[in-house]
């Protein structure tokens, strides 16, 4: 069976965010057995699991992505929507677009350390789209 | 219901290259509600979503790959099949091997600026073989 | 049908390993048709799919991956668990969770030279959890 729910995540400001309860909350009943998949209908933010406790984490995967691909590149020509742009639509493939999570026993799967981010790489991104399709 | 479609794309030069009217040519009918798997068959180029709007956007990925992960790096030792090879295995584990998009109302369910990325990382990668399963 | 098996690895070293038989042999029977999804419940090792004939492959993965997310980079405050810790979460949210491969004719559908990469990205990660689905 395969069921979709259309929802907007609340506007993020720039940065990793913690949005696995935003998302559940958004999904009501899970089913016994089956998986989850998350798909942003955007291509400057990206959705990835990874380490939900120390905030620190999140602040340092905006520290490394910024370094990784900076704004105001050499040889970046794609600029007019801002400097921010084009390093997010790079960033945003790095990590990706949707992310596939098992349901067993009515519940998300992650494990002990395991969180879902928001990865909002422009300034001013708004509250993005997420269309989640649970196959059971 | 799982549906299996296997295809070859047309071969294109290096670089990031929209694909989307011509995966979609492939796969005839999409159901009313599913999602599509793509899987690319190979180890040197890669699937991804992104900006399909500004053909610069492909441009700068394309110079932004070849940043991150340069040609004749130093301590890189498989190079026997050139210097473009080991290069393309990286970048093509950074953005993927597959990609994987919500079907709603018998369309692929893509954000406005949403478009299907083939990453060929080969100077001569030749046509690429895809396996796409539809489940509904 | 969803089938769902939880299996551990066997303890490697820091680095990129070819897993694929290993996998296999904790799936026992696939269906005719269908699609696996492999989910590692931690988040400072990955999953990805790649060049399995040449073990200098794994190794040039190594050496980039650790100057792509090198130890030790300023800026970057979660460090208590180790100069290891911080890279290994950038390096598995670069690389991924999760990889689905497409299943035909009872057999996984990997391209010639691909093969299941575990990425280690401690230097201690134990033995790790994995999670799989098989939708068929």
């Amino acid at each position: 069976m395969i069921k979709q729910i259309s929802f907007s995540l609340n506007p993020y400001s720039r940065g990793f965010h913690i949005i696995t309860n935003e998302v559940l909350r958004n999904l009501t009943n899970l089913p016994e057995v089956g998986i989850l998949h998350l798909f942003i209908k955007h291509t400057s933010a990206g959705l990835t699991i990874n380490e939900a406790a120390d905030p620190d984490v999140l602040r340092d995967f905006e520290t490394f992505f910024n370094k990784l691909a900076p704004e105001h590149l050499p040889g970046i020509v794609h600029t007019m929507e801002g400097p921010d742009d084009m390093p997010a639509h790079i960033k945003a493939s790095l990590v990706g677009t949707s992310i596939t999570i098992p349901i067993e026993d009515y519940k998300l799967v992650l494990g002990t350390w395991q969180g879902i981010y928001l990865c909002e790489f422009r300034n001013q991104g708004g509250a993005r789209k997420i269309l989640a399709t649970i196959i059971s």
